[in-house]
């Protein structure tokens, strides 16, 4: 890693217009570690330095940057700049490019590409955003199933400086239906004479162009994959997705989920921007908007715990003793399921657990549920005797029983009905469970001291 | 995907002593399926399939297993299988198995292995569960630099059978510290003649063996890596971590941080078997052991809530009208803390933010905080007037807006104060949060109150 290179150097350079040196940085440096280093230059300092790199290194590095950068140099392109830059641009880079640009801006490049670059922005484009097919390349290597391997190897060679991948031959027929995939190692390992139609694994891990986009990751970390391969309705490979793609889409969903058990709202789908969220820049403005719908929403789910104990207000003045445990009563339950809710999330999120396995899980939860109680209750029931007395300490437990296997239920159960209806569950945030558990709570509370303790009158 | 046959069929074939159809079942089935498959078989039927296939076969279907159904294979074997077994597992699974071994098995073990095997399982069970030399596989690719390309390659079809991945090459010295890396894609395209040394890439990507087994899986996914070397004190290669692995440990750590955020404990690290928690086989004994210690001690934290309560004891009696809003302010603080704690802890953990940024976020962070405390102010105060008259409305505004920016500030801080100090910040779980931000909105409202409607006598 050459870190020695600080941004100082590197705009030296830029008004020097050293492109040797320049060239070779970005030629060896990890495109990573130069892409942040460009992040810091001026829009003007970046699009001086593109121009001092061949059309292929221009391309390279332009893929590395962040969404906003890229917008802001291909604003200040001309056209047959940003012709050549597509040209060279990967697959996927270049189709999440064209998807942010302006729609006028969009007819005047395609109206300059040439035909076949044309067709596959058009092709790719076209899959939703979040989808499988949306995060495919179009940069695979396809060949025929009659090719020796000799004559693969050949191809391979032709094909590979285009390719994302060359660790995997997608065997396909003519009208570009996947027969069969062969791994780079095998043709390494096997007989030049051999036809790829007798080498080729058949039975092949495939997703769906219009599956979500984690269904694809999923496939490649449950498989031990490098990339798998995306077909649409009619069986046509249409692309493949990477590992490192399916990485990032990995890191980006969690992220979401992190967000939603936060209550915090998620803005990145339909935007084109998905996972682009970073809290390090993120403006004022971004996460006032991200966390002030829950919030105010729960004010108003709180007003049912508000109103319970208003229901209660003469039990609490007879008995005002009671006001002591009403926090960790509450809050117990709030907090079980919280547990609850967020084991559940992860388990669905990570495909240990599926729907049809709620019910089994809930006897379990149940008993889980009822051991826990117990040992808090046990816990309370002292500070209850010495606070208030037996008949106190009495309530106090049962509440607590009671409440920590109502809040246990309904966090592990609120993740499942979401899901049920096909919404989300990391929406079962635990500020909102903490909120149900509440008013579920005070009521609780206050029915059993009550009937224990009798009406205040 | 070969779906079509059950477990009831594949125990119709051990029974039928049917070696061959299990043999190409095993053979050609994704082998993470075929797994899935003998789990819901008994130990018997497993040692009786296992016995049906050749040693590499058995060892690959093996390496797949869960850890569990492993030890219960392994507990049933002779010396002799075991031995046997050892010689073709992957370097990382033989030494996680090691590892989980009795201290005579062990012994009996290394004394009937190879050398070599015995000093490769010596070595690689040396390094500390959770870093990644205990992640690292010793099966790479290790050439010298002054071979051809030509020679190169034959050294790779040679090699290839034992090796996790062919895709890299790595070159080292006589002492075998790393001097460099070629991959398969420039071995494949470069002229034949031409010398390793002429082609390696120098400047490697390498990860030290003693660090946190994250920090590999976070360069591979950084630098779109296939495998990331990994190097001793002495720069000395002793393995490499594989993206699929890296994909397993980022899923891993994941799940851990869920389960803190969600305030259970974790007992991966140490045990051997870090991230093998699945919510589904999980007993309920597991889960109640998970679960208490947060619980009950969130219940003593939750007395400091009630104590300040009762503290207020007269002040709640003589405005009574009070208490309706306290469940209502006391969990915007919460909410507030939890927002701001998930949002910091997932960004610390995927490096968007670090621990020096604490600072120019806080102010940030206070920004937001009063903008949403004067929203959410605007929502209670209506509610306010409405239940307890214009100075009740004032009281509940003003301690809504100091109870969010000091919930806000809290749940942003303690991640950071938690990393600081060497913990892990996920353990600023949403209840923990509550719990503080609780106590203190309890003691912010009613001084408020006492402020401001005077104290009562």
């Amino acid at each position: 890693m050459n870190n020695s290179i600080t941004v100082q150097n590197l705009i030296a350079l830029i008004e020097s217009a050293d492109f040797k040196t320049i060239s070779n940085l970005v030629r060896n440096m990890p495109e990573t570690d130069m892409a942040e280093l460009t992040l810091e230059l001026s829009t003007q300092q970046g699009l001086a330095m593109l121009a001092m790199l061949s059309a292929p290194l221009r391309a390279r590095l332009f893929s590395n940057l962040q969404f906003g950068q890229q917008d802001a140099l291909l604003a200040q392109m001309q056209l047959v700049e940003t012709v050549e830059l597509f040209t060279y641009l990967p697959s996927d880079d270049r189709t999440d490019l064209y998807k942010r640009m302006a729609p006028e801006q969009r007819t005047n490049l395609l109206a300059t590409l040439a035909r076949k670059q044309r067709e596959d922005i058009v092709k790719m484009a076209s899959y939703q955003e979040g989808t499988v097919g949306a995060e495919a390349t179009s940069d695979y290597l396809s060949v025929s199933g009659e090719l020796t391997v000799a004559e693969a190897l050949d191809s391979v060679r032709q094909q590979a400086p285009d390719k994302e991948t060359i660790y995997t031959l997608y065997v396909v027929d003519e009208s570009h239906r996947l027969q069969g995939t062969v791994s780079l190692r095998d043709l390494v390992l096997a007989d030049p004479q051999h036809t790829l139609e007798s080498l080729m694994t058949r039975d092949v891990i495939t997703a769906k162009a219009e599956w979500p986009r984690e269904e694809a990751a999923k496939l490649i970390s449950r498989y031990d994959l490098l990339s798998v391969p995306v077909i649409n309705g009619g069986d046509k490979l249409i692309g493949i997705v990477t590992v490192d793609d399916a990485m990032d889409v990995v890191d980006q969903e969690t992220t979401e989920d992190f967000h939603k058990m936060g209550a915090t709202l998620d803005f990145g789908k339909g935007h084109g921007i998905t996972g682009d969220f970073s809290l390090k820049t993120a403006t004022t403005s971004l996460l006032y908007r991200k966390r002030v719908f829950w919030l105010v929403l729960l004010v108003f789910g709180n007003i049912f715990s508000g109103a319970g104990i208003a229901y209660f207000e003469e039990t609490i003045e007879a008995y005002i003793a009671l006001v002591f445990f009403l926090p960790l009563l509450v809050d117990s339950g709030g907090n079980a399921g919280s547990q609850s809710a967020t084991l559940m999330v992860r388990a669905l999120a990570t495909g240990d657990v599926v729907i049809r396995d709620w019910a089994r899980m809930l006897g379990r939860e149940f008993m889980v549920a009822v051991m826990l109680g117990l040992t808090m209750a046990l816990a309370v029931s002292t500070i209850g005797i010495f606070r208030g007395g037996y008949e106190i300490a009495m309530v106090v437990s049962l509440s607590m029983i009671l409440i920590v296997v109502m809040g246990s239920v309904i966090g592990m159960s609120l993740p499942f009905i979401l899901s049920r209806m096909k919404l989300d569950p990391a929406a079962a945030s635990a500020p909102l469970i903490t909120s149900i558990a509440d008013a579920a709570g005070v009521l609780i509370y206050f029915s059993i001291a009550v009937t224990i303790l009798g009406s205040p009158v």
